[in-house]
């Protein structure tokens, strides 16, 4: 006598259609969807083709949402819209699932938290599926136990998103201020910025230098070398790219009493007999002396498919108030790093954090005008489901 | 009937000693060593000891110059009087190999090749001895040979120098403005300052956040992130420090159609079908289309002892014109690159290249002015010979 929640997605492109695949494959099985809606009929024909002909269409959300046929909702529209959909679910206590990032500046999502407050009954996701990878929870509550000290330096190189020309000229909206308000770091990263500061916490200040169009026909940056400070002290390196054609994801956190790295979805721990500190008072005879180490091994799960984690999560907090993946609110923080390093790389200078919500608004405005936003035209659909590479 | 060329040291400190054990253990078989000078009567008795009795041994560096006893001279003295003994050398018409790095500061270093230009037949090197590990030989062999395009990402995690404070306090001229003139990339980095221009070239522009005695007490950096940009585009980022327990060495390289990694003394190398721009230009239909790429094994020498490599290239220049490991003109490079990042991260903002060696000069006397170097005690003398991990 199993529940399950009747459950909407506002848009069916990229993202929309992988969540509507795996709920129809059965990797929901809280989940029964009932109605979707898009402004494309060609992706509202797909859907009726590919997932069922019992689920209600809809040519616009708003008429959706107000049809009283679910009872949650997913929005996996472009990012600028993600605030605004989650408010007209939250005010018809329809629970929400965001896509990331939150939204595309800091005031937005702001506002948006704000406006949320009256609605705390409504369970407010966002699809940080990477916070499901079994070898990023363990980093985290390694790091986040206390055994091994401070954090002192992280260093995240982050340069196999490759995108080609052709995923840019997939969709009128992609890599453009207007529609994006962003590129890598937008649309790309959310998960690596969201991780890193799950993981490591947020810093005080981003000092950046980015490269706007410099691998691909494009207005937003594809290159980004990130320079960033925390409060105890430490420091890290964040580089990310959609332009390199067979890139890294290496996540390197070095403590007081240990050294962490996540290579090729594995995570390695190296543990110190005594914390650096210790060991540097210690070692007055032998001016080389260097400290004793130990690899540790650290098992960790086998990767299985992310998504249906974050959604089941989610309709768990709904029917039984267990923890989501990532709650609604914290997709602040993500978002706040991308905007530092927008700000910075604009203003060639570093930024503190917290940050100028409203400065980095101005400064986004001034972009959007300049947009060379492409003339709409069909969206070109893509199978997505070979392109989380996580690891 | 070996030809044997007559060499003398001056300074038989850490590095010094380490030579003349070398040639003792008869790595170097076209060296004999007849003379050593140190100010210190501790290493004079050392060499006499352990080295032979038959060294000549001299109190005062000139006066073994001036004694007729010796073809070619190593410095190994502190890094401010490299440049002078490498001229009081030149000017006997003795050769020479310094110790890294060149000098202190580009414009003493500039003076002393200017200088130099009078003494065209004197052989003059200088102990880059990594250039003598085989992985970046033919990490450089295959990037220079244009097969693989342009380099688009360099990147440098080198935090693996460890040192205690038991090393800092060793010796009264360590880690001081006016004893050393920096820190982590003065002592320990000239190697790999040296390797990634010698690998990837100059950049032409150099931002730079350093901290100082932030791991240990010294006034000098202990920790460095600089971000390089290059004449070609491509971006670089060089992380340091001598504050890491346990830290990394790992040096990446993106090209065009390949990918290059040395880490754990080992090279790794990915080649593409094509460059990325021609797959980017191919990629219209799958927006999320990836590159096949394709590992290829490379075989490289296993390690060695490299130091003695370096002398008998230069002694190998002296008997028959053979090339050395590194002319001692190309100190300036890595030099330049370490000044640039002190320079930048003094002034808080990029430095472009070439840079403007008096400006520096002006910089550094400030610090010198501000050096606390300690009051001179009995330098600690340490074996060296586990601390030159290149890996």
């Amino acid at each position: 006598m199993e529940q399950k929640i009747k459950v909407g997605i506002i848009g069916v492109g990229n993202m929309g259609s992988g969540h509507a695949n795996n709920i129809k494959n059965g990797l929901c099985p809280e989940i029964e969807l009932v109605a979707v809606a898009d402004i494309n009929p060609d992706r509202l024909k797909w859907t009726r083709e590919n997932i069922s002909e019992d689920i209600a269409l809809f040519d616009d959300a708003i008429k959706m949402l107000d049809s009283g046929l679910i009872q949650a909702c997913i929005v996996a529209v472009p990012h600028y819209d993600h605030p605004r959909y989650v408010l007209e679910c939250a005010k018809r206590g329809i629970h929400v699932m965001s896509e990331k990032p939150a939204g595309v500046y800091g005031k937005q999502v702001r506002e948006m938290y704000k406006e949320l407050e009256k609605y705390p009954d409504v369970k407010f996701g966002i699809m940080f599926n990477q916070r499901t990878n079994d070898v990023y929870i363990q980093m985290r509550n390694l790091i986040q136990s206390g055994k091994y000290g401070n954090i002192r330096r992280v260093n995240w190189l982050i340069t196999n998103w490759y995108r080609s020309q052709g995923y840019y000229d997939s969709g009128a909206w992609r890599a453009t201020w207007s529609g994006e308000g962003g590129g890598v770091l937008m649309n790309q990263c959310p998960h690596q910025l969201d991780l890193i500061q799950w993981i490591c916490g947020m810093p005080n200040l981003v000092d950046c230098h980015m490269h706007f169009g410099k691998w691909h026909d494009i207005e937003v940056e594809d290159d980004v070398s990130a320079y960033m400070e925390y409060p105890n002290g430490a420091t890290g390196v964040f580089i990310a790219t959609t332009g390199d054609a067979y890139g890294t994801n290496r996540f390197e956190v070095q403590m007081d009493k240990a050294k962490l790295v996540v290579e090729d979805n594995k995570l390695r721990l190296w543990e110190f007999d005594m914390t650096e500190q210790e060991f540097s008072r210690l070692s007055t005879t032998n001016a080389f002396a260097q400290m004793h180490i130990t690899e540790v091994p650290v098992e960790t799960a086998e990767p299985s498919p992310e998504h249906p984690k974050v959604l089941n999560a989610w309709v768990g907090a709904i029917l039984r108030g267990t923890p989501m993946v990532a709650d609604g609110i914290e997709g602040i923080n993500g978002l706040t790093l991308a905007n530092a390093m927008h700000m910075s790389a604009r203003l060639h200078k570093p930024v503190t954090l917290p940050m100028d919500d409203d400065a980095y608004y101005v400064e986004l405005k001034k972009l959007i005008a300049t947009s060379r936003r492409k003339p709409e035209t069909a969206s070109v659909y893509s199978d997505t489901s070979d392109s989380y590479h996580g690891v």
